[in-house]
């Protein structure tokens, strides 16, 4: 498993960046091998996102974005965003547990 | 549910990084409201990590950092990287399906 963390910073409206992200999420869905993906939005810095994904492995990753139809979602996403994606080897985890609240 | 992203880039070595980061998260792994977290590392920039935890709160999260117990934690992990903090809002997120892989 891999995690694939991508820092955002939208050039235009948060709206339009959100808009073209969600037709990359739409993409990248049906992939095989994404375990799921998540947008978050910083508290301190609205002007910063991060999508964080978990993918089964490094090769379905890759082989998503070699997709020839990956490729007008990311000239959609550069259009709107200037971003910095790293795929990632997971260190260490603590897995979930019951706090009660 | 908040997430909480923080880039880290050590100042020294990766095991230096890591050993401090572990103690920080032994300390996390005991507060209220923290439901996980995961210590990830860059395959095209191995002197980059990201810890992503998922806090039941941003009070939680607010009153685990504002802990005389976690200061120590706080110089130690200073002292071995700079970091980029980031208390996150879900914007969106899909959920995992099994893709058969």
């Amino acid at each position: 498993m891999i995690v694939f963390v991508n820092r955002f910073a939208p050039k235009g409206t948060a709206e339009q960046f959100e808009e073209a992200f969600t037709g990359t999420s739409d993409f990248m869905r049906d992939q095989r091998g994404l375990r799921g993906h998540r947008l978050v939005r910083s508290l301190r810095e609205p002007s910063l996102y991060y999508n964080v994904a978990e993918w089964s492995s490094e090769d379905d990753f890759a082989a998503a974005v070699r997709d020839a139809r990956f490729t007008p979602h990311a000239a959609g996403l550069r259009a709107v965003a200037s971003s910095d994606p790293h795929p990632c080897a997971v260190v260490f985890e603590t897995e979930r547990h019951d706090d009660g609240g």
